[in-house]
């Protein structure tokens, strides 16, 4: 912990949505652990990050180090290797809040909403990991497109969904940290929206022809 | 038809959904036929657009009556009456669009997303009424707070989703004419996404103390 900031790890950080998040952050001054399947990759992308950002507490290792060194742990895995990812480091995640950005796609057909079992991949995750980890979900919506150019404004708002309210506030401002709005979405069983939107979203982005179409709540004081 | 405009029967039009889509058409020079369960109460609530709104064409009529004088029939009853509802007046609606509008929520948890069997509301109609019917998705997620207000800007977009892109095309002009701006939001099974948000910007609605919070898209050229 620096500065009262948790350290985040990201598991899957070597892909473009994590990679980026991961900078965001360590642009914000958080300590950041990179995980990835390979310890080697994971350095690289950290040295990569490290590179960029002046200042940047960062490094790489294996998900399960990874997983062991954060306080709150962040899941940008491939929808394939959710479960079996997250499961693989259960015991380092007790505890903890795992912020779940996966997006249950369906290739090749990715603009079309096919819902997992259930409904929604982040209350399978929470069902198999148990009650000693807080599942929230959040950053689904977020194109990697722009998230490495630190200066853009990425224009979407981050909905988080979660059981835990105390958690949620505290991906609120992972989320603020990133220069992101985020919202409380209600319970962890609301994520079937965020999840499925993006497949809306990938929709528009065909229909329009834009890179990274998002959206942003509208209604609010202020 | 008047000037290229279809005929528009709201079938639930006495309700507040159903009534400030009808008042917002009415005002832009579509007629309207406003059906209901009860022939006089469809006509009381006509007459009620009529004096709000000079030069409304406007008339009200029992839902059977109302299908059957739509060229393009909104569907505005309760999750709990949709199917009945159009099942009903199932003859009158063949090769037409029928408008889904409806939202599933299961009270008293409204700000949870509850999934219909399947997964969405509208795929689930589509089934029941079968191919020649073309079902298409939309206004979820416009609050009825400000429809009535007619110069009122409505703060939210309108998704539409759909398996007939002029069906959805069609759909868009009559939120163009709500003033509100549609967006194509692909094939009827991304309903799931507009559906389950309106229990997540109720959501919102509750913990933000807000009485209409909805959405926009963004990235969009323009």
């Amino acid at each position: 912990m620096a500065d009262g900031k948790p350290t985040l790890a990201v598991l899957g950080g070597t892909g473009k949505e994590g990679s980026g998040l991961a900078a965001r952050w360590a642009a914000a001054g958080y300590e950041v652990v990179i995980g990835g399947r390979d310890a080697g990759k994971a350095e690289a992308a950290a040295a990569e990050l490290a590179a960029a950002i002046p200042g940047a507490n960062v490094r790489g290792a294996d998900n399960a180090a990874a997983a062991a060194a954060g306080e709150i742990v962040v899941l940008t895995v491939p929808y394939a290797a959710q479960q079996a990812t997250a499961l693989a480091v259960k015991d380092a995640l007790a505890g903890k809040i795992l912020v779940d950005v996966t997006v249950p796609l369906v290739p090749p057909k990715v603009n079309r909403v096919q819902l997992p079992e259930g409904g929604s991949a982040a209350m399978a995750l929470q069902a198999a990991l148990g009650e000693g980890v807080r599942v929230v979900s959040a950053f689904q919506n977020i194109s990697a497109h722009h998230l490495h150019d630190l200066d853009h404004e990425l224009d979407c708002d981050v909905l988080v969904a979660g059981d835990d309210i105390a958690a949620r506030e505290a991906v609120i401002a992972l989320a603020e940290a990133a220069k992101l709005r985020g919202f409380h979405a209600g319970p962890l069983c609301n994520s079937v929206v965020t999840e499925a939107l993006t497949s809306v979203l990938i929709s528009i982005n065909q229909r329009y022809k834009v890179p990274s179409a998002g959206i942003r709540i509208t209604g609010l004081p202020g």
